[in-house]
């Protein structure tokens, strides 16, 4: 493969991993065309697992046409031209260095990757790679959510004018019983860090996304309010049983941490897995000069947009139902009024990417977006572990 | 085909019609086995459409294997056991009795047809077939939208107690312009009705549905606000473009009715394509001897529910974020905060029904179902011609 | 006194009753100079009641400066210019034609009367009253919502356009345990009738307020969910002990109603006792060509308002906080953001028709305003003891 | 005076200030006795400020018997047995002791005082009366909301567990526009801070009163967006007209910052006046081991409230209408349903002073309690002068 943009009419696709992200992501690759036009259509080609036989299992389900053991067998395939990498972000630097040297482009879920380190020698690779038109692209899937990308170009538009705050939290309260085991997802050497990267990494992109802005520098705190749990005998991601025998967790319940954003605003951030009563509970909150826009993932549909330039007697702040055929995205769905889900954010991600590819355009976010979003947590968790002190975000360049 | 239940490990479909509902059905029979344990694979056998072109692309689109351009020849197709009904209500009765006698399973859009005669010589044909095992279910899909199936469940379970009071209302308002075009839905040789028929039928099976109840009397006024509307001069069902020449709009614009259920409930319903900035404001509410229960579609993944056993100090309306794994249909999809879309019911509805013609068992609702709706919509639209006086519902049997 | 305006700087003020709507009536006058610029001081000269003992207290508690036993009493008073009654439905007639024929200004309670044979006699006295300068009000306190205020404010400045939709519920919930006992608004004779005229009456008022049109006609249906109660050991008003020995309750527990405006509307209003958990739900709705409109007294210092001619990207309804200072009555109260209390209402009440008695000018709503609305509630009962036929609204003139 | 307790059954009141907490203090002394039974009547007797002229006008309108022009003189008035301070906060120390060491009660706005120090030395004179039975108060009002004081029980109660996370913010705009003039509460040295001591206070005290904990340590930053602003042609707080010429604001526009409490909860807080569209978003979340609370001031009759300890299918955040009469201070005022305003905290606020100086018992918040939320305040202070460092909070004792 030698421009890695379009080859005629088909992207064949490999995706490593199966589980929560993996679920998504195919319904992700199988549902984009039937809704959007496409200028290649995506092939399921091949999914790949650890285990031969759940991962047979999982392609009949999900609707992969082949299966492989080993991740490194997706670099050979002919009928494979792009990886999607769905795997815990302790594998994600290995196999996506390698795929792009193969000259596969990559889709790479988030975070990035657990280290800073890690992602710096992606983003080499990236950078080498899309010499050869192979290109890459960090899965931040909210930046997809229709509100969401509204919001963004509300910015953009200047509806707000400059913005002065910023609230972002990502709430949930999945591991608030102190019974729930130690899975994957609470130890730092699979998941680099807990609350911060999981979830924090979302707000930092979301907020960056949505303010066009980046933020500057940080003070932190993290917490770890169980300091032991049951070791898992079973677990996939989200979900475990425990057994009698208990571990440490060696990540964070939660990070708080307070901003400031190279225009000047300034921010509060919080991730937390402890947020008893909130499932999903992604907000933010922008305040600008000339209005303010609201976002809660746990009404994915709606927008909040107060514009300061109204009559004070009739200024309030507006529930967008983001739902009619202008509005991101959605024109290719259903009448207004007819709300969208979860998934389809992936499946926007998706849409977007295949177009980027066959346009041979730079998707977005790259990994060098990835990499500035973990130069933040990095940061945070440095604050947090030098008494909140300042901590200002260089950028690479 | 002698006893109409599975035959096999797949289920063949062919489906008339690829509009709005033909695209909701074609991402639910497309989803289905995804996500849930079939007993049968839905195999998209045959999309039937007027137009062999246009057929055609909408075959490729949405992925089904062949077309047609006459619905009959679905009937002599040995690749199809079930007909899936989406076009306009004037040809649902002819189509699906012959469906049924033709030994194929018939799952028909709502409203199940445009008067309670072509609705009584379906449920016949019903009755007929069931006897050789071929069944038949109207697609309410409101019903499998999981807040709207918990709400029945906790009426089942008699959290409420003895119900009071409905309030249900269907508010939308896409023809709030009087420049809006004379499309299909605003023609009552086509439609039948007009919100009546459309939306208001929704809740009138939803009301009954989660009540566990039926109405048994109404007293009803209908309005068309704009007489005259422009020639469409293009039409798909919701959107359309106008010309100059007008013609008669010969359907409600809003039907309102008051009514009693027959275990003591009384209740408003209200229908309208003119509530504006309300798009799809499908609202009900049940009060109850022990409690109440709220719901509307523009915030579908909640349920509002207040249980008047709490102590008084701490009682009021919870807001349930209908997407934990126990709730109804919400396990095979996402981790808890993660909603579901519109699409969703339709995909839970065939997941149902194919469980249901697996099992040999009856499909609910069923076309009696959809005749009671009928039957109730039919009272509606004789109170309003006669000076709203009370008209009772007669019971089929 | 000759013509009832303005005597020198202060307005004399004799009050019967002083139950709930007497503590209301009396912090209104107590507090209405306190905040607003008034042309005359209310002086709270004398409280009324039948128990001496008790008006005493009463008048110590709420300030009143004078008790009497008999309301005919104030009548010969030259200290009462203004005479406001506080007490059941019953009572209301009698009480003030007497008062408006001994030249003494009137505020009186809604409903106006328990029959419409009552209003049309106070009307006739109302209006010869007038012609002496004595001016008489009736309190539907929920026009002067500051939030019900400014609605109306933008239906008159056009902003919905033409009324297409009116949505009213006064929805309660303190009878619905059957053992809440037989008290005096539970009794026919008392109350005149049950939700009807005590909630039902304000939403009528309310709608037609707002809308500034009338309902021409109406279908309707009644219900007594609980026919007999325990007898009141004692009772006042909307609490009370029962005793073990039953009555039949002999009005209403709820009334809904189907109507249309004069300017061409259609309308549900319900007005009920036993919306479990709702607990003073008066809601309004108003859908227009223009926009829409609503409200919920559960949030009253909020409106909500939907612009239909916003670019339909950021169209939404918007959640208006009622606390500018432009709004109607805030400026005098307090900075932006800090909301008032069900109280307020009557304290802008009293400021209200302070002003018009001091100006000479005719305070509304008027006698003949709640002449209407009785007229409204009278055509409610017809027609829901007639199988829910049409019932049209006579005007008077 | 020699025990500062109840002399006779009138407590006379001598109040500094009549701006807008001195208008609302107004109302409380003036109501509260109308509505709660008290074991002393208040009696308005002297209304001081410095316009002898604008001070007159003020007590006749707020009900006032006598004015002062200084202060001073209230010492020595055998007719005041308390002093009430509404000035600016650089007045309070002074005005304070002096009334301290004369022997009256006294009932302090917040913040307590403009400096640590200051704060200290009325800790001091407090203590010392205190001894004499004199005694003394700080006006965090919002305590005394209903809802914030039913969310305080609910916590006592252990409804909601052990506390992980404290979310807090007090979101106000009124100084958005460039063009509003700089008025005394931009001046540092009238104001002591911006918005960190006006509402950054009464945040600090409503997180620590509901959870029963305490900040031990902060992390913050603070920000003026706007450092120049016209000078003021007139000014009374909140709003004011400006001249040609500009100063230099010397206050925070902003200050937000983390924390930890004593008990191990995590926490943000933000005070800002920059939060386009946010009114008095005085919003406070608390996340516990066993449920959730949640308050906005916006809708100050609501409390939410999650108990984790129900059936998952069931559990939701709960809104809590707090207009029941068994919650904290309702049952003095109207039915169910009828919710109360702003003004009605500061009612509480004396009723309870009132009950406590009656009882001779000590009033929470005592100065001791303002002193500590001063010396949080400060320590934010210093955290955002040196990087955001961590700032441990020492207390007194």
């Amino acid at each position: 493969m030698t421009d890695g943009s379009t080859h005629g009419s088909t992207l064949g696709v490999g995706m490593v991993g199966y589980a929560f992200m993996g679920a998504a992501h195919s319904q992700a690759w199988r549902t984009a065309g039937r809704f959007f036009d496409l200028p290649m259509q995506p092939d399921m080609a091949v999914l790949c697992g650890r285990s031969a036989e759940a991962t047979a299992a999982a392609a009949q389900r999900m609707g992969w046409r082949h299966t492989e053991t080993d991740w490194k067998a997706l670099l050979g395939r002919d009928d494979v031209q792009l990886i999607d990498i769905c795997t815990p972000g302790d594998t994600h630097a290995e196999i996506a260095i390698a795929a792009l040297e193969a000259g596969k482009h990559v889709l790479c879920e988030k975070p990035l990757a657990n280290t800073v380190d890690e992602a710096r020698a992606m983003v080499a690779a990236a950078e080498k790679a899309k010499a050869q038109g192979v290109r890459s692209m960090v899965a931040f899937n909210y930046r997809r959510v229709p509100a969401v990308a509204l919001a963004r170009q509300l910015v953009e538009q200047g509806r707000i004018g400059q913005i002065r705050h910023v609230r972002a939290t990502y709430l949930q309260d999945w591991i608030t019983d102190p019974e729930f085991p130690l899975v994957w997802r609470l130890q730092k050497d699979k998941a680099g860090s807990g609350a911060l990267g999981d979830i924090g990494a979302h707000i930092v992109d979301m907020a960056q996304f949505v303010t066009g802005d980046r933020i500057s520098g940080v003070s932190a705190l993290t917490e770890t309010f169980i300091k032991e749990r049951p070791l898992p005998e079973s677990s996939s991601g989200l979900s475990a049983s425990g057994s009698s025998e208990r571990g440490e967790v060696t990540v964070d319940d939660t990070a708080l941490f307070l901003a400031r954003f190279g225009g000047g605003a300034v921010a509060t951030f919080e991730a937390t897995r402890f947020a008893t009563g909130r499932k999903n509970g992604l907000r933010l909150e922008i305040n600008g000069s000339a209005g303010s826009l609201a976002f809660d993932f746990e009404s994915m549909n709606e927008l909040s947009f107060y514009d300061a330039g109204e009559d004070p007697d009739t200024a309030g702040f507006r529930r967008i139902y983001v739902t009619e055929p202008t509005h991101p995205y959605v024109g290719a769905w259903w009448p207004p009024g007819h709300g969208l889900g979860y998934e389809h954010s992936f499946t926007h991600e998706v849409v977007d990417l295949v177009r980027d590819l066959a346009a041979g355009t730079d998707p977005a976010p790259s990994f060098a977006d990835g990499l500035q979003v973990q130069q933040v947590l990095d940061a945070v968790s440095r604050s947090a572990q030098a008494g909140s002190g300042w901590e200002p975000i260089a950028g690479e360049d």
